[in-house]
Protein backbone atom coordinates (compact mmCIF):
# COMPACT_ATOMS: atom_id res chain seq x y z
CA UNK A 1 0.00 0.00 0.00
CA UNK A 2 1.97 3.02 -1.23
CA UNK A 3 0.58 6.27 -0.18
CA UNK A 4 2.05 9.08 -2.85
CA UNK A 5 1.03 11.98 -1.30
CA UNK A 6 -1.21 14.63 -1.15
CA UNK A 7 -1.49 15.82 -5.25
CA UNK A 8 1.81 17.65 -6.20
CA UNK A 9 3.76 14.91 -7.22
CA UNK A 10 6.94 15.80 -5.62
CA UNK A 11 5.69 14.74 -2.68
CA UNK A 12 6.21 11.48 -3.43
CA UNK A 13 9.01 9.70 -1.16
CA UNK A 14 12.10 7.80 -2.06
CA UNK A 15 10.54 4.60 -0.10
CA UNK A 16 7.24 4.88 -2.36
CA UNK A 17 9.40 5.25 -5.89
CA UNK A 18 10.90 1.99 -4.48
CA UNK A 19 8.03 0.20 -4.08
CA UNK A 20 6.77 1.77 -7.26
CA UNK A 21 9.64 0.08 -9.30
CA UNK A 22 9.03 -3.25 -7.12
CA UNK A 23 5.48 -4.07 -7.75
CA UNK A 24 4.33 -5.61 -10.87
CA UNK A 25 1.23 -4.76 -10.65
CA UNK A 26 -0.63 -1.14 -9.64
CA UNK A 27 -4.03 -1.78 -8.57
CA UNK A 28 -6.07 1.43 -8.88
CA UNK A 29 -10.10 1.81 -7.91
CA UNK A 30 -12.13 4.22 -10.15
CA UNK A 31 -13.68 6.29 -8.30
CA UNK A 32 -16.61 9.03 -9.67
CA UNK A 33 -16.14 12.56 -11.21
CA UNK A 34 -12.94 13.34 -9.72
CA UNK A 35 -11.71 10.42 -12.25
CA UNK A 36 -10.03 12.26 -15.16
CA UNK A 37 -8.00 14.66 -12.91
CA UNK A 38 -6.80 11.90 -10.55
CA UNK A 39 -5.98 9.56 -13.48
CA UNK A 40 -4.02 12.27 -14.99
CA UNK A 41 -1.68 12.84 -11.56
CA UNK A 42 -1.35 9.30 -11.09
CA UNK A 43 -0.45 8.96 -14.99
CA UNK A 44 2.40 11.98 -13.89
CA UNK A 45 3.59 10.14 -10.86
CA UNK A 46 3.92 6.47 -12.88
CA UNK A 47 5.57 8.07 -15.43
CA UNK A 48 8.10 10.15 -13.77
CA UNK A 49 8.97 7.70 -11.31
CA UNK A 50 8.41 4.29 -12.28
CA UNK A 51 11.57 3.33 -14.27
CA UNK A 52 10.63 -0.65 -15.36
CA UNK A 53 8.98 -0.89 -18.35
CA UNK A 54 6.92 -4.10 -17.69
CA UNK A 55 4.35 -2.62 -14.89
CA UNK A 56 0.94 -3.27 -15.73
CA UNK A 57 -2.28 -0.81 -14.31
CA UNK A 58 -5.31 -2.88 -13.42
CA UNK A 59 -8.28 -0.41 -12.76
CA UNK A 60 -10.73 -2.04 -10.11
CA UNK A 61 -14.39 -0.93 -10.09
CA UNK A 62 -15.26 0.66 -6.90
CA UNK A 63 -18.04 -0.56 -5.28
CA UNK A 64 -21.06 1.91 -4.82
CA UNK A 65 -21.82 3.45 -1.91
CA UNK A 66 -24.98 5.01 -0.16
CA UNK A 67 -23.84 8.58 0.49
CA UNK A 68 -26.29 9.63 2.49
CA UNK A 69 -27.23 6.52 5.22
CA UNK A 70 -29.23 6.27 8.00
CA UNK A 71 -26.77 4.58 9.85
CA UNK A 72 -22.98 6.08 8.90
CA UNK A 73 -20.96 3.37 10.72
CA UNK A 74 -23.00 0.64 9.23
CA UNK A 75 -22.69 1.88 5.30
CA UNK A 76 -19.04 2.44 5.61
CA UNK A 77 -18.67 -1.16 7.30
CA UNK A 78 -21.15 -2.72 4.16
CA UNK A 79 -19.38 -0.65 1.79
CA UNK A 80 -16.09 -2.21 2.48
CA UNK A 81 -17.18 -5.35 2.35
CA UNK A 82 -18.62 -5.17 -0.79
CA UNK A 83 -15.11 -3.75 -2.28
CA UNK A 84 -13.35 -6.38 -0.53
CA UNK A 85 -15.68 -8.60 -2.71
CA UNK A 86 -14.20 -6.69 -5.92
CA UNK A 87 -10.72 -6.36 -5.07
CA UNK A 88 -10.15 -10.17 -3.82
CA UNK A 89 -10.72 -11.73 -7.45
CA UNK A 90 -8.38 -8.87 -9.32
CA UNK A 91 -5.68 -9.74 -6.59
CA UNK A 92 -6.39 -13.37 -7.51
CA UNK A 93 -6.23 -12.98 -11.28
CA UNK A 94 -3.59 -10.24 -11.88
CA UNK A 95 -1.21 -11.64 -9.21
CA UNK A 96 0.98 -15.03 -9.92
CA UNK A 97 2.10 -17.01 -7.18
CA UNK A 98 4.76 -14.60 -5.47
CA UNK A 99 3.98 -11.68 -7.01
CA UNK A 100 3.78 -8.48 -5.82
CA UNK A 101 1.14 -5.82 -6.72
CA UNK A 102 0.75 -2.35 -5.28
CA UNK A 103 -2.78 -0.22 -3.96
CA UNK A 104 -1.73 3.76 -4.53
CA UNK A 105 -3.12 5.76 -2.12
CA UNK A 106 -4.00 9.11 -2.23
CA UNK A 107 -2.32 10.97 0.74
CA UNK A 108 -1.57 8.78 3.58
CA UNK A 109 -2.51 5.69 4.28
CA UNK A 110 -3.15 6.07 7.59
CA UNK A 111 -5.60 9.07 7.77
CA UNK A 112 -9.23 8.56 6.35
CA UNK A 113 -8.33 6.06 3.78
CA UNK A 114 -10.23 2.33 3.85
CA UNK A 115 -7.68 0.98 1.64
CA UNK A 116 -5.88 -0.56 4.24
CA UNK A 117 -8.77 -2.36 6.29
CA UNK A 118 -10.67 -3.62 2.75
CA UNK A 119 -6.98 -5.27 2.57
CA UNK A 120 -7.06 -6.83 6.12
CA UNK A 121 -10.07 -7.39 5.19
CA UNK A 122 -8.77 -10.03 2.26
CA UNK A 123 -5.65 -11.33 3.96
CA UNK A 124 -7.80 -12.43 6.95
CA UNK A 125 -10.54 -14.43 4.68
CA UNK A 126 -7.51 -16.27 3.74
CA UNK A 127 -9.10 -16.70 0.17
CA UNK A 128 -5.64 -15.12 -1.04
CA UNK A 129 -2.30 -15.71 1.02
CA UNK A 130 -1.59 -12.29 1.09
CA UNK A 131 1.02 -9.97 3.38
CA UNK A 132 1.93 -6.12 2.67
CA UNK A 133 3.33 -3.27 4.14
CA UNK A 134 2.41 0.30 4.38
CA UNK A 135 4.22 2.92 2.74
CA UNK A 136 4.05 6.12 4.11
CA UNK A 137 3.04 9.47 2.23
CA UNK A 138 2.34 12.95 2.68
CA UNK A 139 -0.97 13.79 3.79
CA UNK A 140 -3.37 17.28 2.34
CA UNK A 141 -3.65 18.31 6.34
CA UNK A 142 0.52 18.13 5.72
CA UNK A 143 0.08 19.61 2.78
CA UNK A 144 -1.99 22.35 3.96
CA UNK A 145 0.56 23.34 6.97
CA UNK A 146 3.03 23.53 4.55
CA UNK A 147 1.48 25.90 2.51
CA UNK A 148 -0.03 28.41 5.00
CA UNK A 149 3.11 28.19 6.89
CA UNK A 150 1.98 27.33 10.03
CA UNK A 151 1.81 24.53 12.87
CA UNK A 152 -0.94 22.27 13.22
CA UNK A 153 -0.83 22.88 17.68
CA UNK A 154 0.60 25.80 19.27
CA UNK A 155 3.01 25.60 22.31
CA UNK A 156 1.70 22.07 24.51
CA UNK A 157 -1.47 22.46 22.71
CA UNK A 158 -3.88 19.27 21.29
CA UNK A 159 -4.45 18.86 17.66
CA UNK A 160 -8.00 17.64 16.74
CA UNK A 161 -8.42 15.90 13.57
CA UNK A 162 -11.83 15.03 12.59
CA UNK A 163 -14.77 15.06 10.08
CA UNK A 164 -17.69 17.47 8.91
CA UNK A 165 -19.80 15.45 10.43
CA UNK A 166 -19.02 15.47 13.60
CA UNK A 167 -17.81 18.88 13.73
CA UNK A 168 -21.67 19.43 12.88
CA UNK A 169 -22.57 18.06 16.08
CA UNK A 170 -20.13 21.01 18.02
CA UNK A 171 -16.79 22.45 18.43
CA UNK A 172 -14.69 20.21 20.49
CA UNK A 173 -13.66 21.34 23.71
CA UNK A 174 -10.66 19.10 24.55
CA UNK A 175 -8.62 21.19 21.74
CA UNK A 176 -8.41 24.71 20.45
CA UNK A 177 -7.02 23.15 16.82
CA UNK A 178 -9.28 21.66 14.90
CA UNK A 179 -8.27 19.97 11.59
CA UNK A 180 -11.58 18.74 9.67
CA UNK A 181 -11.76 16.66 6.56
CA UNK A 182 -14.10 14.70 5.03
CA UNK A 183 -16.55 17.64 4.95
CA UNK A 184 -18.36 17.13 1.67
CA UNK A 185 -19.95 20.97 2.30
CA UNK A 186 -19.32 23.74 4.45
CA UNK A 187 -19.43 22.82 7.97
CA UNK A 188 -17.62 25.55 9.64
CA UNK A 189 -20.66 27.12 8.90
CA UNK A 190 -22.35 25.94 11.67
CA UNK A 191 -19.56 26.89 14.22
CA UNK A 192 -21.03 29.45 15.99
CA UNK A 193 -18.51 30.57 17.92
CA UNK A 194 -16.51 33.67 17.18
CA UNK A 195 -12.83 33.89 17.39
CA UNK A 196 -11.69 31.05 15.34
CA UNK A 197 -9.68 31.69 12.65
CA UNK A 198 -9.91 29.21 9.67
CA UNK A 199 -6.89 28.30 7.30
CA UNK A 200 -8.89 26.53 4.47
CA UNK A 201 -7.17 24.86 1.12
CA UNK A 202 -8.43 22.86 -1.77
CA UNK A 203 -6.63 20.55 -3.93
CA UNK A 204 -3.53 21.51 -2.37
CA UNK A 205 -0.01 20.76 -4.09
CA UNK A 206 -1.94 20.88 -7.63
CA UNK A 207 -1.94 23.24 -10.05
CA UNK A 208 -5.63 24.05 -9.04
CA UNK A 209 -4.47 24.72 -5.60
CA UNK A 210 -6.69 27.37 -3.71
CA UNK A 211 -5.60 28.85 -0.19
CA UNK A 212 -7.95 31.35 1.97
CA UNK A 213 -7.09 32.15 5.63
CA UNK A 214 -8.54 34.63 7.93
CA UNK A 215 -11.08 35.08 10.73
CA UNK A 216 -13.81 32.54 10.29
CA UNK A 217 -16.54 35.21 10.58
CA UNK A 218 -14.90 37.77 7.96
CA UNK A 219 -13.65 34.94 5.10
CA UNK A 220 -16.45 32.27 5.33
CA UNK A 221 -19.06 33.28 2.40
CA UNK A 222 -15.21 34.10 0.46
CA UNK A 223 -14.36 30.51 1.06
CA UNK A 224 -18.31 29.19 0.53
CA UNK A 225 -18.14 31.34 -2.78
CA UNK A 226 -14.80 30.22 -4.02
CA UNK A 227 -15.66 26.20 -2.89
CA UNK A 228 -18.81 26.16 -4.79
CA UNK A 229 -17.47 27.75 -7.97
CA UNK A 230 -14.66 25.25 -8.20
CA UNK A 231 -16.80 22.61 -7.65
CA UNK A 232 -19.17 23.59 -10.01
CA UNK A 233 -15.73 23.99 -12.85
CA UNK A 234 -14.00 21.00 -12.30
CA UNK A 235 -16.75 18.36 -11.23
CA UNK A 236 -15.40 17.38 -8.02
CA UNK A 237 -13.53 19.28 -5.04
CA UNK A 238 -11.36 18.07 -2.13
CA UNK A 239 -10.73 20.23 0.47
CA UNK A 240 -9.76 20.51 4.12
CA UNK A 241 -9.02 22.93 6.82
CA UNK A 242 -7.78 24.10 10.10
CA UNK A 243 -10.16 25.97 12.86
CA UNK A 244 -7.84 27.68 15.07
CA UNK A 245 -9.49 28.84 18.64
CA UNK A 246 -7.78 32.13 18.95
CA UNK A 247 -6.40 31.87 22.67
CA UNK A 248 -8.55 31.68 25.85
CA UNK A 249 -7.75 33.35 28.70
CA UNK B 1 12.30 24.90 6.11
CA UNK B 2 12.84 20.91 5.20
CA UNK B 3 11.43 18.07 6.55
CA UNK B 4 12.87 15.27 6.45
CA UNK B 5 11.05 12.49 7.85
CA UNK B 6 11.18 10.25 10.93
CA UNK B 7 14.32 9.09 10.82
CA UNK B 8 14.38 6.47 7.65
CA UNK B 9 16.50 8.54 4.88
CA UNK B 10 14.03 6.80 2.73
CA UNK B 11 11.12 8.78 4.01
CA UNK B 12 12.99 12.11 2.32
CA UNK B 13 10.36 13.39 -0.25
CA UNK B 14 11.15 14.06 -4.18
CA UNK B 15 9.96 17.74 -3.15
CA UNK B 16 12.82 17.79 0.08
CA UNK B 17 15.57 16.33 -2.08
CA UNK B 18 15.08 19.48 -4.63
CA UNK B 19 15.23 21.92 -1.80
CA UNK B 20 18.27 20.01 -0.15
CA UNK B 21 20.27 20.94 -3.57
CA UNK B 22 18.39 24.37 -3.40
CA UNK B 23 20.02 25.83 -0.88
CA UNK B 24 23.98 26.71 -0.53
CA UNK B 25 23.74 26.55 3.55
CA UNK B 26 22.29 23.96 5.69
CA UNK B 27 21.63 25.54 9.33
CA UNK B 28 21.53 22.93 11.61
CA UNK B 29 20.96 23.07 15.11
CA UNK B 30 22.54 21.04 17.59
CA UNK B 31 21.07 19.36 20.50
CA UNK B 32 22.16 17.13 23.43
CA UNK B 33 22.62 13.58 23.83
CA UNK B 34 21.39 12.66 20.53
CA UNK B 35 23.48 14.12 18.83
CA UNK B 36 25.56 11.66 17.32
CA UNK B 37 22.96 9.06 16.21
CA UNK B 38 20.81 11.92 14.45
CA UNK B 39 23.83 13.62 13.01
CA UNK B 40 24.86 10.32 11.56
CA UNK B 41 21.60 10.43 9.94
CA UNK B 42 21.69 13.63 9.00
CA UNK B 43 24.94 13.14 7.27
CA UNK B 44 23.41 10.01 5.98
CA UNK B 45 20.61 11.86 4.28
CA UNK B 46 23.09 14.96 2.88
CA UNK B 47 25.52 12.54 0.87
CA UNK B 48 22.56 10.78 -0.08
CA UNK B 49 21.01 13.21 -1.62
CA UNK B 50 22.76 16.35 -2.27
CA UNK B 51 24.68 16.12 -5.52
CA UNK B 52 25.83 19.96 -5.70
CA UNK B 53 29.06 19.66 -4.29
CA UNK B 54 29.67 23.22 -2.62
CA UNK B 55 26.73 23.31 -0.17
CA UNK B 56 27.70 23.75 3.21
CA UNK B 57 26.52 22.56 6.96
CA UNK B 58 26.83 25.12 9.57
CA UNK B 59 25.88 24.42 13.47
CA UNK B 60 23.69 26.71 15.30
CA UNK B 61 23.82 26.04 18.87
CA UNK B 62 20.84 25.94 20.67
CA UNK B 63 19.55 27.82 23.50
CA UNK B 64 19.12 26.47 26.95
CA UNK B 65 15.86 25.43 28.01
CA UNK B 66 14.49 25.05 31.30
CA UNK B 67 12.72 21.32 31.15
CA UNK B 68 10.65 21.39 34.57
CA UNK B 69 9.28 24.75 34.24
CA UNK B 70 7.02 26.40 36.35
CA UNK B 71 4.82 27.71 33.45
CA UNK B 72 5.58 25.26 30.46
CA UNK B 73 4.34 27.61 27.79
CA UNK B 74 5.56 31.00 28.95
CA UNK B 75 9.25 28.73 29.62
CA UNK B 76 9.11 27.56 25.27
CA UNK B 77 7.66 30.91 24.67
CA UNK B 78 11.29 32.40 26.26
CA UNK B 79 13.15 29.75 24.87
CA UNK B 80 12.13 30.76 21.46
CA UNK B 81 13.08 33.90 21.83
CA UNK B 82 16.44 32.90 23.02
CA UNK B 83 16.56 30.63 20.01
CA UNK B 84 15.86 33.03 17.53
CA UNK B 85 18.57 35.57 19.24
CA UNK B 86 21.03 32.82 18.30
CA UNK B 87 19.70 31.86 14.70
CA UNK B 88 19.53 35.63 13.62
CA UNK B 89 22.82 36.11 13.57
CA UNK B 90 23.80 32.66 12.02
CA UNK B 91 21.33 33.42 9.28
CA UNK B 92 23.18 36.92 8.41
CA UNK B 93 26.81 35.66 9.06
CA UNK B 94 26.43 33.00 6.70
CA UNK B 95 23.91 33.78 3.72
CA UNK B 96 24.90 36.32 1.34
CA UNK B 97 22.39 38.53 0.24
CA UNK B 98 19.94 37.00 -2.05
CA UNK B 99 21.09 33.71 -0.84
CA UNK B 100 19.03 30.47 0.21
CA UNK B 101 19.29 28.71 3.40
CA UNK B 102 17.86 25.60 4.60
CA UNK B 103 16.50 24.06 7.94
CA UNK B 104 16.28 20.59 8.12
CA UNK B 105 13.19 19.39 10.03
CA UNK B 106 12.70 15.61 11.58
CA UNK B 107 9.28 14.39 10.97
CA UNK B 108 7.27 17.06 9.91
CA UNK B 109 7.30 21.10 10.33
CA UNK B 110 3.62 21.40 11.25
CA UNK B 111 3.95 18.69 14.19
CA UNK B 112 5.00 19.65 17.70
CA UNK B 113 8.16 21.55 16.08
CA UNK B 114 9.69 24.79 16.74
CA UNK B 115 11.52 25.75 13.67
CA UNK B 116 8.62 27.19 12.12
CA UNK B 117 7.73 30.16 14.90
CA UNK B 118 11.82 30.59 15.46
CA UNK B 119 11.99 31.67 11.76
CA UNK B 120 8.39 33.63 11.58
CA UNK B 121 9.61 35.49 14.65
CA UNK B 122 13.08 36.43 12.94
CA UNK B 123 10.78 37.77 10.04
CA UNK B 124 9.03 40.08 11.90
CA UNK B 125 11.56 41.70 13.71
CA UNK B 126 12.60 42.53 10.42
CA UNK B 127 16.54 42.47 10.94
CA UNK B 128 17.09 39.76 8.38
CA UNK B 129 14.96 40.38 4.61
CA UNK B 130 13.62 36.76 4.95
CA UNK B 131 11.02 34.64 3.43
CA UNK B 132 10.80 31.10 3.44
CA UNK B 133 9.06 28.36 2.09
CA UNK B 134 7.93 24.94 3.90
CA UNK B 135 8.25 21.37 2.65
CA UNK B 136 6.20 18.78 4.76
CA UNK B 137 7.73 15.60 5.43
CA UNK B 138 6.65 12.16 6.69
CA UNK B 139 6.43 12.34 10.85
CA UNK B 140 6.81 9.82 13.45
CA UNK B 141 3.12 9.40 13.96
CA UNK B 142 2.84 8.26 10.34
CA UNK B 143 5.77 6.21 10.53
CA UNK B 144 4.20 4.65 13.51
CA UNK B 145 0.92 3.19 11.99
CA UNK B 146 2.55 2.21 8.74
CA UNK B 147 4.89 0.39 10.65
CA UNK B 148 1.68 -1.24 12.86
CA UNK B 149 0.06 -1.78 9.40
CA UNK B 150 -3.14 0.90 11.36
CA UNK B 151 -5.16 3.52 10.40
CA UNK B 152 -5.13 6.12 12.46
CA UNK B 153 -8.72 6.60 13.03
CA UNK B 154 -11.55 4.42 12.67
CA UNK B 155 -14.66 4.70 10.46
CA UNK B 156 -16.11 8.57 10.88
CA UNK B 157 -14.31 8.60 14.13
CA UNK B 158 -12.10 11.52 15.22
CA UNK B 159 -7.85 11.46 16.44
CA UNK B 160 -7.00 13.88 19.01
CA UNK B 161 -2.59 14.51 18.88
CA UNK B 162 -1.88 15.28 21.89
CA UNK B 163 1.25 15.18 24.79
CA UNK B 164 2.42 13.37 27.48
CA UNK B 165 1.51 16.29 29.68
CA UNK B 166 -1.80 16.57 28.56
CA UNK B 167 -2.06 12.65 28.45
CA UNK B 168 -1.28 13.44 32.00
CA UNK B 169 -4.63 15.01 33.06
CA UNK B 170 -7.03 12.24 31.60
CA UNK B 171 -7.75 10.31 28.32
CA UNK B 172 -9.78 12.87 26.03
CA UNK B 173 -13.29 12.12 25.85
CA UNK B 174 -14.00 13.65 22.66
CA UNK B 175 -11.49 11.22 20.42
CA UNK B 176 -11.11 7.33 20.95
CA UNK B 177 -7.92 7.60 19.44
CA UNK B 178 -5.32 9.29 20.83
CA UNK B 179 -1.62 10.10 19.48
CA UNK B 180 0.98 11.03 22.04
CA UNK B 181 3.92 12.46 21.20
CA UNK B 182 6.91 14.62 23.31
CA UNK B 183 5.92 12.22 26.09
CA UNK B 184 9.72 12.24 28.40
CA UNK B 185 8.10 9.41 30.37
CA UNK B 186 5.86 6.59 30.21
CA UNK B 187 2.16 8.62 30.89
CA UNK B 188 0.63 5.66 29.07
CA UNK B 189 0.83 3.83 32.77
CA UNK B 190 -1.24 6.94 34.38
CA UNK B 191 -4.23 6.16 31.74
CA UNK B 192 -6.66 4.24 34.57
CA UNK B 193 -9.26 2.82 32.02
CA UNK B 194 -9.25 -0.60 31.06
CA UNK B 195 -10.35 -1.49 27.20
CA UNK B 196 -7.29 0.28 25.68
CA UNK B 197 -5.29 -0.76 23.14
CA UNK B 198 -1.68 0.59 22.50
CA UNK B 199 0.55 1.20 19.69
CA UNK B 200 3.80 2.07 20.73
CA UNK B 201 6.92 2.46 18.41
CA UNK B 202 10.64 3.97 19.44
CA UNK B 203 13.11 5.27 17.02
CA UNK B 204 10.48 4.29 13.85
CA UNK B 205 12.05 3.92 10.56
CA UNK B 206 15.22 4.00 11.73
CA UNK B 207 17.55 0.73 12.66
CA UNK B 208 17.25 0.70 16.06
CA UNK B 209 13.33 1.10 15.73
CA UNK B 210 11.06 -1.12 18.01
CA UNK B 211 7.65 -1.36 18.07
CA UNK B 212 5.24 -3.23 20.64
CA UNK B 213 1.52 -3.55 20.81
CA UNK B 214 -1.59 -5.18 22.58
CA UNK B 215 -3.92 -4.49 25.42
CA UNK B 216 -2.36 -1.75 27.74
CA UNK B 217 -2.60 -3.61 30.68
CA UNK B 218 -0.75 -6.29 29.33
CA UNK B 219 2.01 -4.80 27.63
CA UNK B 220 2.38 -1.29 29.54
CA UNK B 221 5.26 -3.61 31.60
CA UNK B 222 7.12 -4.47 28.89
CA UNK B 223 6.89 -1.42 26.91
CA UNK B 224 7.82 0.30 29.95
CA UNK B 225 11.27 -2.06 30.63
CA UNK B 226 11.53 -2.00 26.50
CA UNK B 227 12.03 1.87 26.67
CA UNK B 228 13.99 2.34 30.24
CA UNK B 229 16.44 -0.39 28.33
CA UNK B 230 17.05 1.16 25.09
CA UNK B 231 17.31 4.80 26.69
CA UNK B 232 19.64 3.75 28.91
CA UNK B 233 21.78 2.18 26.28
CA UNK B 234 21.60 4.63 23.88
CA UNK B 235 21.27 7.69 26.19
CA UNK B 236 18.16 9.28 24.61
CA UNK B 237 15.02 8.14 23.18
CA UNK B 238 12.29 9.27 20.55
CA UNK B 239 8.85 7.70 21.07
CA UNK B 240 5.63 8.09 20.11
CA UNK B 241 2.16 6.08 20.37
CA UNK B 242 -1.23 6.19 19.81
CA UNK B 243 -3.89 4.70 22.16
CA UNK B 244 -7.04 3.57 21.24
CA UNK B 245 -10.17 2.94 23.08
CA UNK B 246 -12.03 -0.68 22.33
CA UNK B 247 -15.25 0.12 20.59
CA UNK B 248 -18.14 1.36 23.32
CA UNK B 249 -21.75 0.39 23.14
Amino acid sequence: MIGIGAGDPEHVTVQAIRALNHVEVLFVVSKGPEKKDLVRLRREICDRYIERPDYRIVEIPDAARDRRPRDYRAEVDAWRVRRAALWEPAILEELRDGGCGGFLVWGDPSLYDGTLSVLEQIRVAGNVELDYEVVPGISSVQALAAKHRIALNRIGGAIQITTGRRLAEGFPEEADDVVVMLDGGCTFREVALSGIDIYWGAYVGTDDELLLAGELSEVSDEIERAREEVRRRKGWIMDTYLLRRHERG
